[in-house]
C-alpha cells in the first residue's frame, strides 16, 4: 500500500501516505472541549507535527511514543511551520515495518563503520592505563555507544549521534596532535573517546529520548567519572596515580566552564583542547542542521543551540 | 626559658620570647641583594609575620613549614599590620614542644566532643542505605575528619574545622527538619555529614595546608561522590537505586549553583536546604573571624569570603 | 443547591457545581469575533481557569474580580492544564456565601494562632527601642498583617501568608540565635518581625491582589523603612542612635544583594542571617507548592520562583 | 617666611617651602623598624604624598588629619608619582593660616554664586508640594549643601562639590525640559536639587571626608528619602498623594539600576532623565580630572570612575 | 468612497472604511486547514493587525508588504489588543491614494524643516576636515537620511525618524557644549550628525523596513565607519591624521559598550557624551511611544526597549 | 669580551656578562631619594629585570628602550623572581652587536619559511575576489606581517608572532575544511590569513611594542576591515557583492562575541570556525608559554590570558 516516499518528499497541500514513527503523542482538547490527537511523526528525513481531529479517547490510547504507524493525510502550513492534517492513522501490521530504528534519522556513518573508525583511533592511545580503561568502558557500553543520540534535542540528536560526535572530535583531536607537538595524543584521544559516554546513562535511549532520573540528578559528566573510578577499581589501577587523575580531569572539564556544568575548569592542555573541539563540532552540526532548513541568501530563525544567533546561509552555499 | 605567653598577648614594641609553629618560610633578598628570612609564625592565638635579617642561606635551610621554633624578637607595626622583628630563631630542642598540632588554632570543640556529637546526629539517620554509607565513609576517613581544617584559608581554616563546620550544619539541619515537616531528616543529615568529607582528599592536611593535585584537578565535590560510589560497590548497594542517586545528588549540589562548582543545581528540598545552611554557617564563621579583628563601632576591611563586603561591628557587640 | 465539594475534589470530565471566588475576570473575543468570558476561579483548594462561551457584554459586566459566584460546568484538560467549561455562572444570592475570604486559600495557621505566636516571639526582643518600634508598627498594621498574602503570586501567595512567612522566619531566627552565641537575638527577631511589613502598603490586599502605585514606585523595602522613621519620630527616638540605624539596616538589607532590590548589602551578622532565612523559607514554600502538583518520581515543570529549576519529587515523598 | 607658592608650582628636585593641609597622617615603620611619618598634603592646587624620616612617636602625635601645617622639603618622583621628602613640618602658628578650608580645592563657583543659581533654578519648580519640600530641605541642610563634596574620592570630591554637581545637573535638566515638551520641568528640577542631598548625612564633612555609620549602613539614597518623608509629615502633606510618591520615586531611582544601589528602577520620564544627567555630569567631571593630569596626545592610566577606561587627551585639547 | 478617517479614530465594534498601507502580509491556515490572510495595516495614526477570513491563495497573492489598500471591516479586541476583522480588502485604484509614504507615521518635523535644522547645526562645525567629511556623506545619502526610520521597530521607527533622532541629539549636543567648556563642539556635532547614518545601508528603507544582508553581517556602526574612510580617500585626507581618527572613534564608540556592538569604548569626552545623549533621546522617544498607549494613572506593559520596565504614566500627565 | 652565553644560561648568584636589548628603561628613586636605573633586558632566551644603583641622571639618559647594551652583574632572586644586579651597563660599540632584532625572541619559523607556507596556503583560495584582496593586502603589509608580534604581551608576543599565529590558524583551518565538507575552504583561509593583519597598524612594531593611537581608538578588527574596503575600491570590486560582505563579516566576527570587541557575532560557518581556531591557537600558545616556566608536577601561577586559571604541568610532560 505505501509508496516508500519520505516525509520530506511531500509538498504543501499534497496528499501524504507513508510509514513513520511516533516521536510524541498527546491527547488534547479543543477550546470547545473536543478531544483530538496531537502527534510528532518522524522518519529519517524529518520531523513533522500532525493533528488527528475527531478521535475517541479509546482510539487515542492505542498510540504510544516509539510506535511505527501508517498514516495518511494532507501536508499543510500552520504559522510558518509544516504540519500534517491526518485522515487516518494506525499501528503498522505484522507485514509492515515495525522497527522504530528503521525510521529514525541516522548520522552519515553506519554502526560498523563507526566501530572500525573508533578502533583505528583507539589504537593511537599508547599509555596502557588509559588504554585499559577506555577499552573496558567502550566494551561495557558497546551497544549503547553506537545506538544512542548525543542529545535529546539540538546537535547530534539522531540515533548513532553519540558515536558520530565522538568520532568527529577524535579525528579533530588527532589532527591537533599532529599540529601541536606539546599535546599528549594518548590523553587527548582517551578523553575524546570517553567524554560523552555518560550519556548512555543520562539518556533513556535512541527512541523517544528523555533524560533519566540519574541524568537529571547527577548528569553525564559525573556519571562517566564514576564509571572510570569503578573501572579503575575493577582493573586494580591506583585511583590517585597521576594518569588516572589526568583522565578524570580531562573528562570532568570538557564543558570548559563551571557554569556549563563542569565541576573544574580545564587545567591541562588536553582538557582545554577537548573542550574547544567539542564546542567546534557541536557548532558545526548545529549550523548544518539549521541551514539545511534555510534557503540560500536567507537568515535562519534564531537558534538556542547557537547562542540564539540568526545565522546566514550564503547564496552560493550548495550543501 | 619560655614564659608560655601567646603571640596575641604581646603589645606593640614589646620584647617577645615564645614558641610557635612556622606556617610559611621563605628566603628573600633585599633590594641590595642581601638574604633575609621571611616567615609566618602561628600559635593557637593568631598568625604573625616575621623577618629575620642577616642570615646565611645555610642557616635559612634549617627551617621548614610545619616546624616548631623558639623565637625571640620585638613586635612592631608595618603598614597597619603587626609583624615580628626576629632577633633569634631556632628549631625547638628535644625537651621543648615539638608537636605542631599543639600550636595551631583549634575550633571550640575537642576531637572527642566532636565525635560524640557526630554520633548523636548520625543516629537520627533512619534509612539503612544512607546509614551504611555514612558509617562506612566516616570510618574510612575517621582520623582526617576530626583533624583537617575545612579550608586552606577563609572560614573554618583551623585544625578540626572540618568536623566543627560539619557539626554546625548538621545541628542547623536537625532544627530545620523540626520546623518543616516536608524535609526528610535522614537524607538531610546524611548529606550534611558527608558533604565536605572530600576535603580530606582535596587538602594536604592540618599543617601548612595546601591543595593536593587531585584537589585542584578533580575537586572535593566529585572526590566525595567517587567515594560514595566505591562505598556502594563495597557494600553491594545498587548504584541506581533512588536512595543512592538522591544521596549523591544532595552532596553534588551543595554548592548551590554551577558557577560555584556544583555540577548540578539542587533539585530536591534537602539539597536546597543543605546548600543554604552551608552558606549560612560559612558566613557566620567569616563574620566572627573578621569582626574579632575589628573594634566595636568600626567597619572591617573588605573581605573576600564575604563577597568583598566591609562588614560592621556594632558598638555594643561584646563577643 | 451546592454540595460543598471543593474545586480540587472534581475529576476530569466530571460535572462541577460549587461556589468559588473570581480571582480574575476578562471579556475576550474568539478569532471569529464572538465574546466569551475568561475567568480564574479560586477556592481554598486550588485555582482553576474557566471559560463561559456565549455571553453578552452586558452579562459579562456583572462579574468582577473578588466576587463570590455559583458556578456549574465540566472540568476538562487543555494543554496539560485543567480548566472548567462553564455552563452557568452567577453572583451568589443573599442566602449563599458572599465573603470572598471564605474561599481563599489560607496558610496552615489561623489569625489568632498567628497572633499568639508573634506575641511569644516578640517577647524575646529585650532591647526597649526595638521593642517599642516593633510594637508600634505591628499595632498600626495589625489587621493587614494577619490577612495579607506575602506575595502577589509565587511563595506564600495566600491570605495570611504574610503573617505565616514572618512567623516561619522568626522561629528559624530563634533557633539560629540558640546555635550561634554571637548573634543578637533581639535585633534578629525585631528585623524578622518587621522585614516584610511594607507589603501591607505594597500590595492592594488579600483579594485580587495587585501592586499599588507606591508598591511599584517605592517598593516594600523602603516603604517599611519610612514607617520605622516615622515611628521613631512619633516615639521620640533619636533617628541616628546606633540601635535605630541597625534596625533600619537589617530591614533594608534583607534582600541580600543590590540587584534584588536592597539598597545596601548586609553588613552586620543579623542582617546576613535574616536574608538567608528569608531565602530558605521562601524556597521551602516554593518547593512545597510545586511538588504538591507533581507526582512522586516525577520532575516538576520549571519554576520561576526556584530559579527556573525543574525540581524533583522523590518516589518515597509522602507529603 | 612662606612665599605663597602652591604645591603644583614646584618642579621636581626643587626645594619646597609652603603651607598645606594634612589630608592623611600615618605613623609607619621602615623594614628596619624605624618610625617615620607618611602624610598626604593638600592645597587648592593638588594632593602630594610626603615622608618625614627620623621622627619620634611623640613628635608624630602632634599631627592630625585636617590640620594646617608649614612644611619644607624637596619634591621628588617615586614610582612615577611625585612625592615630598620633608625636611621640616610643624603646625602653623597663630599668625599663620589656620583654616583648613582655605587650603582645599574648590569648585569653579563660590558658595554665594551657587546659592544664587540654586535659587534661580528653584523658582522654576511650579508645583507647590514639591516647592515646599525642596525649600524645607535646602533650608534644613543649607550650610552643608554648599560646603560638602559630592564624593569621598572620584568625581566632585572637592569642597562645594555637592552644590556644584547639583547645579550642573539642574542646568542640564532645565535644557532637557526645553527640548522635550513631555518632561515635567518641576518634577525634574525638584528631583535634581534633592537627589544627592543625602550625602550631607552620608559623608562626614568637607575635611578628611569619610563615610559615616549611617552612610555605610543606610546610604545617601534612602537617607534623603527618609528626610523627604519627615519633611512631608512636618509640612502636613499626605505621604501617599501621587506628587509625594513621584518625588520619592525620582530620588530613589536616580542611580538607574538596582545593582548601583537604587531600590527601584526609573519608571517615570523624569526619573530616567535625572539618572542619565547624573551619569553624564559625573563622567564629564571624571574626564576633566583625569585628563588634567594627562599630556595632550597621551592616554591616561585606567580610571575606576570611568569603568576602568584609559581615556585619551587629544593633541589639540587646550583645556 | 473613503471618509478620510484614520485607523485610530475608530472605536471598538465600529465599522471601518479607510485606506492604509500593508506593513506585513502573511497567508496562514486555521487549525482546520483553511487559508486566511493575516496583515498588519498602518497609517500615520497607528498600526492595526487584521484578519481576512475566507480567501483563496490566488486572491491572497495580490497583496504584498508596502502596498496601499482600501479596506473595510470591524474593529474588535483580541487578547487585550485591537484588531480588524476585514470584510473587504483590495489594492487602491489609479484614482485613489497609491503612495505608501503618505500613510506612514511621520515624526514631528517635515523633511525640509529637518534639512534646515541640520544645516544650522552643521554650520557650527568649525574644523574643516570634519566639515568636509560630514558635508560629503550628508550629500551622498541626502535622500535616504530624511526618509529612513531610525530603527525597524522600537524608538524612532517612523519615516524620517533617522533625521529626527539625529537632530534631537545634535540639539542636546549643542546645549551640552554650552554647559561644558572642555567639550569640542565641532567634534561632538560632527559625530552626532554622522553616528547613525550607516542605517541607510543597514535598513532596507522606510516602507516594510527590514535589515539588509550587510546590515546583519556588518552592522550600521562599521558601515558608516567604512564610508568615512572612503570619503577621506576621495577627499584626499590623511586617514591617520588625529582628526580623522577621532571622528571615526566617536562614531564607532557611540553604543558605549562592547556588548552593545561598539568595537571600542568611548575614550574621548565627545564620544562619551554622544553615547549618553543617544541613550537619553532613545529613552525619551520610547517613553513617549509607550505612555501614549497608557492611561494616566496606569503602568504600561513591560517594554523591551526600556530594559523591560513597566513604566508609569502619572495622573496629571497631559501629553 | 663577551662569551655569548644567553640570559637564561646563568644560574642564581652567578656573574653575568653578555649583550642584550633594553625592553624597558626607567629612572627611579629610592625611598631615600637616590636615583637608580630600572631596566628590563631581553634576549632570545628570556626577559630579565635589572637594577643599576648609583647612576647620575645624565648617565641614565644615555639609555633608551630598543637599544642593544653590554651588561655585567650578578643574577639574584627578588620576591620569587630572578633579577640582575647590574655592575656595568653601556651601549654596544661599533664592533659589537647593534641590531635589536638579533636579541629578541623569535617564533619557531624564519621569515622566509613563513612566507613559503603562507604562499602554499594562499594557493588554496580559489575564489578570485578573495584571492585578489588577500594578495593585495599581504603585499601592502608584507614586511610588517612577518616581523610584527601578534600581541604586546600574552600569546605570540615575539617578533614574527603575527605571521606564525596566522599560519597556525590557517593550517588548522585547512584540516577543518578537510573534515567538514560544508565549510568553504576559500573563505575560511582568506579570513584566516587576514584576520589579525590590522595588528600591523594597531601595534607600534616588533621592538618595545606599544599600542598606537589608532590601535587604541579604532582597534585592529576595524582597522583591517577599513583596509579591505580600500583594497576593494582600489581593485574596483563591488563593496556590496555578497563575497565582499562575507569576507568582511568573517574578519569582523573573529573575536566571537561582542564583549570581546567584535561588532558582530559569527553568522556564517567560516566565521564561527575562524573564531574557534583563533581561541584554540591562542590558548595553546599561552599554555606553552606558562608551562615552560613551570616545573613538571607543579601548578603555574594564575594567568590572565588563560582566564586566570592556574594550569598544571603533568609530571611526564617533557616539552
Amino acid at each position: 500500500m505505501m509508496q516508500g516516499r519520505k516525509l520530506s518528499d511531500y509538498k504543501n497541500d499534497e496528499n501524504v501516505q507513508t510509514y513513520a514513527v511516533l516521536k510524541q503523542v498527546e491527547l488534547r482538547k479543543t477550546n470547545a472541549g473536543k478531544p483530538y490527537l496531537a502527534v510528532v511523526l518522524e522518519d529519517s528525513s524529518m520531523e513533522l507535527a500532525g493533528m488527528k481531529w475527531e478521535i475517541t479517547e479509546e482510539e487515542a490510547q492505542t498510540f504510544q511514543a516509539g510506535m511505527v504507524v501508517a498514516v495518511s493525510g494532507m501536508r499543510q502550513t500552520y504559522r510558518d511551520k509544516p504540519q500534517l492534517k491526518i485522515f487516518e492513522i494506525r499501528p503498522t501490521r505484522i507485514d509492515e515495518p515495525q522497527n522504530p530504528n528503521d525510521f529514525m534519522p541516522h548520522g552519515p556513518m553506519k554502526a560498523d563503520e563507526m566501530e572500525a573508525e573508533v578502533n583505528r583511533l583507539f589504537l593511537k592511545i599508547l599509555n596502557p592505563k588509559w588504554q585499559r580503561i577506555v577499552r573496558y568502558l567502550l566494551a561495557k557500553y558497546h551497544d549503547e555507544f553506537y545506538r544512542y543520540p548525543a542529545a535529546k534535542t539540538n546537535h547530534h540528536a539522531f540515533a548513532g549521534g553519540l558515536g558520530y560526535h565522538t568520532i568527529s572530535i577524535a579525528r579533530l583531536a588527532d589532527q591537533v596532535a599532529n599540529l601541536y607537538s606539546s599535546v599528549d595524543r594518548s590523553l587527548l584521544l582517551a578523553g575524546a573517546l570517553l567524554h560523552d559516554l555518560g550519556k548512555v546513562i543520562e539518556l533513556s535511549g535512541p527512541v523517544a529520548t528523555k533524560y533519566t532520573r540519574s541524568g537529571n540528578l547527577i548528569g553525564h559528566i559525573v556519571l562517566i567519572d564514576e564509571q572510570i573510578v569503578l573501572a579503575a577499581q575493577e582493573l586494580k589501577l591506583d585511583l590517585f596515580d597521576e594518569d588516572l587523575i589526568l583522565l578524570r580531569h580531562v573528562v570532568l572539564a570538557h564543558h570548559g566552564q563551571l557554569e556549563y556544568g563542569s565541576p573544574v575548569q580545564p587545567l591541562v592542555r588536553e582538557a582545554n583542547v577537548l573542550h574547544q573541539l567539542d564546542e567546534l563540532d557541536a557548532n558545526m552540526q548545529s549550523f548544518d542542521q539549521v541551514l539545511n532548513q534555510t534557503e540560500p541568501g536567507d537568515f535562519a530563525t534564531r537558534n538556542w543551540a547557537l547562542d540564539n544567533r540568526a545565522v546566514y546561509r550564503p547564496e552560493h552555499d550548495k550543501n
